[in-house]
């Protein structure tokens, strides 16, 4: 066969193959993710061109430079499977996740109907609903969709929420309604923002509601905002609760947030994309209590849950609506007289058309470890996160958190090197100093290689470290090492 | 190491990870795809439970019931890799752009930072302003995205348009603003409706401009809705024009849209989602012309260039506008204060936050092939569209075209059974008739499982079947296997 067929071919590719997933198996599923190894080769863009020549060519490259061209890809990409790899609100690399991924990319499906994913959208429809029975939907009932990231699965539930109030709103627009307003806490996901953006609300039309100290969504300030928008004559239709702040992990109280917007026929979103994973766990799960009242909730299990990036979901109460509001009836594509019952395509529940195959790699994981091995994936990282706060409280004298108690997975804290311990804490030297410490401690563990570590200022508070992972093959030793790394690299600052 | 961590380890994985990726070469990569083989075995969704038990459970499975379990879903998911999957805009299985994807699934990246993907954020400019040289910007410059899917691709593009004619709309939404208004063909995708509904502007926003006889967007229609919109007292902002229609595949004429939209100040998208690979062919690339007169094109390369799913891209002529719409600036992940150049991280110029990489698996296809194996890929498969329009001539008594002289890869045609062959084609039982053949011959087929091809309704037109392909794997043979089987199939009805 020719060779620039899009066919594998026995002759000329199944040998090829077989050297990449070697490569792929040895060097970036076992031995990148061993501590020892380097988190990241860091290299200045630069210095990467000269590694990994990027330039498309007009004539092909050889298997040899091909296989040579991956392992440069491994080397310096960043191991994000690694324990030590605790920058983002993903992590970890799960080999049941990763055996589905690769599966999945072999059968290369789109997941809009039936006859062309019979597999895929059955176990779809089973996954969600098994999801919205963690939830606390009795028996698992509403409707669901997964979605390309948190950020289009909250952009869905604001969607959702105001083709309910308004379904005219499908066909005729934003224009002639009143102006619309929806609740977010200060410190929820900037999606909240930039969907309202995208949806033509504009981004004034999410009302930032002040946080506790805690940094959970602070009750009275939703009724004062709530009171204040209806003073302006503009109408609320939702209100978007966090469990699981990206920054601090805070944990918005559902219950209370489910009877002001039970008060007011307000929506209730719940953006449960980090938090989600919670319900899995039998001790934890109570944190998670009114999540069963909302009327949607994004939960990404490619976060808590370790699954492979992407995964995440919406999930609705309501049966019916999500068809209802994203339908189109492309008669290309889900045609009315098909030989099997077309209600079994997802694919008009869909703001995308086609669309890749994300449920496969969580059922298998999910398969793999059961409920119980997932909810034991949870429990063991929220030790981790307790013993963390232990270990810097024996430091107090080097380590401060941000917080005392957080109640998640986020633990919050602030390096203090020597020469800023002595100093007072209500001076503006004493924060501009706190503010440089994280960014330099960042540079030089990602310049070693040993860790990566994210940090950001928030309100009042400078740049701070926020401990996070989603790795439960990071250990307490790991933690340590984490802890020592850091006065190793910021002692001297 | 516990079981159930989220960590590969030699003891517990290596050996179920080299098990199924076995599995996955000898079943789904090689022997699935091989003439001979069934495209699909189907299954009613209540025979496919007793096959697969894609219930999650409280325990874990055993990795011999995970190997049973992906092999059952390797056996009763659809071979879209095969020759005869001729059903989507989507086939074939390239083997570059799998070891592409499996080498991503193992480095489980991230891409909205340098400092977490750092060679993947690399080749993602490095790829987008190659694509935008063939696109025919200027030394390729301008600005890019990669999109989860043609559908944001295009929504994408209609918010660009929106906020360059209105900056305000960001922030202060369509509220105050007059009714906008954009023209797109009836036969553009239905994306277009999706996302004005999506974005606000509702369906209605969507001035739906005829086609002429070939499927292409009418001019003087276009003139015409554009001024009837002015009379109305909207306000027009966009014209869509469409490169590879969905079903027939037809090209609008770019350089005459290009004209009215400069006449009347109207951002210029080119929805090539189908048919931008063909600026890859030095033999086709002409019926593009015209394309690097937009404002903003969406481009799939999983489509025409069979990059597996799912690789889509908007190119966008204007620097710094996809930051200036997007942006957020969310301190968490965009520190200003990062060691290195924070504008290398591409993150804020997304919709999204969390991104799985799509570029490795297309760029490792384009080092692999070469832009010169990728315009053969696309001259063997417009070869044999040609071939096919040969053949249904040949047998112009059974069969007929739809159009003529299609200009892309889709042909579209009916099959008239015997029982049909001596009908007066005017009278409403030969309709009826021929509107019940495609879906019966499409049963056939799909319970055979020997082939899927799709069909579809349009306009006058009663349900014809739509051949395209991506795969460049399939050849003469194929084409004449796929008639003889519509043929076997619905000679009786």
């Amino acid at each position: 066969m020719e060779w620039f067929r899009s066919i594998p071919d026995e002759t000329h590719h199944r040998a090829f193959l077989k050297d990449v997933l070697t490569l792929v198996l040895d060097e970036a599923v076992f031995k990148a993710n061993r501590r020892g190894e380097p988190v990241i080769r860091w290299r200045l863009p630069q210095e990467l061109l000269s590694l990994i020549d990027v330039q498309t060519r007009d004539q092909p490259a050889s298997h040899e430079e091909l296989l040579a061209a991956i392992k440069a890809t491994i080397d310096f990409s960043v191991k994000t499977g690694h324990p030590m790899f605790i920058n983002q609100l993903y992590s970890g690399l799960d080999p049941y996740g990763l055996a589905g991924q690769w599966v999945t990319d072999a059968l290369n499906p789109s997941s809009y109907t039936y006859e062309v994913a019979p597999v895929f959208t059955t176990m779809e429809e089973a996954v969600l609903q098994n999801m919205r029975a963690l939830l606390g939907y009795p028996d698992g009932r509403g409707d669901g969709i997964f979605c390309p990231g948190g950020s289009l699965a909250n952009g869905c539930a604001m969607n959702l929420a105001r083709f309910k109030a308004f379904p005219s709103v499908k066909t005729e627009g934003l224009h002639g309604l009143p102006r619309l307003v929806l609740f977010a806490s200060e410190d929820a996901h900037y999606s909240i923002h930039k969907m309202a953006a995208l949806e033509g609300l504009g981004e004034a039309a999410v009302r930032s509601v002040t946080c506790d100290s805690q940094g959970r969504m602070d009750l009275k300030a939703l009724e004062a905002e709530i009171q204040v928008a209806k003073r302006d004559g503009v109408h609320p239709f939702m209100v978007v609760a966090t469990a699981g702040t990206t920054v601090l992990g805070a944990l918005d109280p559902l219950s209370a947030i489910a009877d002001v917007c039970s008060t007011h026929g307000l929506w209730l979103h719940v953006d449960a994309a980090w938090g989600g994973g919670l319900l899995f766990s039998k001790e934890h799960r109570h944190l998670l209590a009114g999540i069963e009242r909302a009327d949607s909730v994004a939960w990404n299990p490619h976060k808590l849950l370790a699954v492979p990036q992407q995964c995440s979901t919406l999930l609705v109460r309501h049966e019916g609506l999500l068809k209802a509001c994203h339908g189109r009836d492309a008669t290309y594509l889900f045609q009315k007289d098909k030989f099997y019952d077309h209600n079994l395509d997802p694919g008009d529940k869909y703001i995308q058309c086609g669309r890749r195959v994300d449920v496969f790699k969580f059922w298998l994981m999910w398969k793999g470890k059961g409920s119980l091995g997932l909810g034991k994936h949870v429990d063991a990282i929220m030790e981790l996160s307790r013993f963390l706060i232990e270990e810097l409280k024996k430091r107090a004298d080097r380590f401060k958190l941000v917080l005392e108690t957080p109640n998640f997975v986020n633990v919050s804290f602030w390096y203090l090197p020597q020469s800023i311990r002595n100093l007072d804490p209500s001076t503006q030297i004493y924060r501009n100093k706190l503010q440089s410490v994280a960014p330099k401690i960042k540079e030089g563990m990602m310049k070693a290689g040993t860790m990566m570590l994210g940090y950001q200022p928030l309100r009042q508070w400078p740049n701070f470290f926020r401990f996070v992972t989603q790795n439960s093959g990071m250990t307490k030793q790991d933690v340590i090492f984490m802890l020592d790394e850091i006065e190793r690299l910021g002692d001297n600052l």
